[in-house]
């Protein structure tokens, strides 16, 4: 049985919940309270010295990056493949994680947002418009890049939800946080919705989480 | 022939230039100027929305974001790959990757630090501070995974280089550059020493690039 270190409101384990969900796999959930520090419990660091949530456990294996757990979960468990079956078509969609992964998450990070507050003293409307801005600007990039775009479908590549549906979906839970204005990104809203339709999608949100306040 | 758009001192553009080189493909150079505000020209966001460098060239497609990018080269041109062959062994390489690529460059790119210095009127000492304490979280977390670990070789994983190495050596670059203490990390100093005596990697750092100031 798959076990699955992560924590309600992270969106990296809210990624990983979608794509074993996807998949269908049965996978046990252990909470990490990221603002009670848990993830710095020595346990937990034997476990990922990262200090971060997910981590993944199958059998011998400790996963850990939620990107990298995914595409680990779909070579291992090929049914419901959430890469397209091109090498253009794999790269269009990883670009479109990434951007939520690499260029937006990353700057919204809890651990982020403590040092703005407590190291650089910045205030909460600060702090919001910080979070805020970063997510604006990455979802600008990913509206443009998928906006009229002949592979883009009623996910962000073709019928069938691909890792950066996985991406996107808990990003625009973040972007709800503080209010941003969506309207600019309707064609990744339109996805975003979609995606919510479905009980894979669904289910991974952080207020139906065993953890959930 | 591959056209890359970068920028010398881009570290997600060397990542790209070093999979190139290791791969021995032959590829043309624009520079694209960072600091210059290059990348927001109409035409260049024409090619990458994201207004982001690399843009990779490849016949009809544009590739985009760094990691996508050196995917889709190890898929399309699978001599000297640069990925393990077995799930978790490509699982624990992109792990380490996506610690540089999505815990610590983030957090130092040339945007989040002029937003500090601009919009939240940060001094360069606090600006400074910040790049570095985000390498060395990083870096920690890093160095406690390939430290005595046995798929660690001469570099991150075994004795060939792979997507990881590809991605710590521009990081520790950015390290050199305000005198972060390296100390701390001597198995990851110990590959990126021999990562640089490697004509792959040194042919792809900055100073080297035509458009080297």
């Amino acid at each position: 049985m798959l076990k699955l270190y992560g924590f309600h409101r992270s969106s990296a384990a809210f990624r990983v919940r979608i794509a074993l969900n996807l998949k269908g796999l049965d996978y046990e959930q252990a909470a990490v309270h990221l603002r009670r520090g848990e993830q710095r419990a020595p346990e937990f660091l034997k476990l990922n010295p990262q200090a971060l949530v997910p981590a993944l456990i199958d059998g011998a294996h400790v996963l850990t990056q939620s990107l990298a757990t995914i595409e680990y979960l779909d070579e291992t468990y090929p049914n419901r493949p959430l890469l397209p079956n091109t090498p253009a078509g794999r790269a269009r969609v990883r670009a479109l994680a990434q951007i939520i992964a690499c260029e937006i998450h990353p700057l919204g990070n809890l651990r982020v947002l403590q040092y703005l507050a407590k190291e650089l003293k910045q205030d909460e409307p600060t702090v919001q418009r910080w979070f805020n801005h970063w997510i604006a600007l990455g979802f600008g990039a990913f509206e443009a890049l998928i906006a009229g775009h002949p592979e883009t479908g009623r996910f962000c590549h073709g019928d069938q939800p691909t890792l950066a549906d996985v991406c996107l979906v808990p990003q625009v839970f973040n972007a709800k946080r503080y209010d941003l204005d969506l309207k600019p990104f309707p064609t990744l809203m339109g996805i975003f919705e979609h995606c919510m339709a479905q009980p894979a999608f669904d289910r991974a949100q952080p207020s139906k989480q065993p953890d959930a306040e």
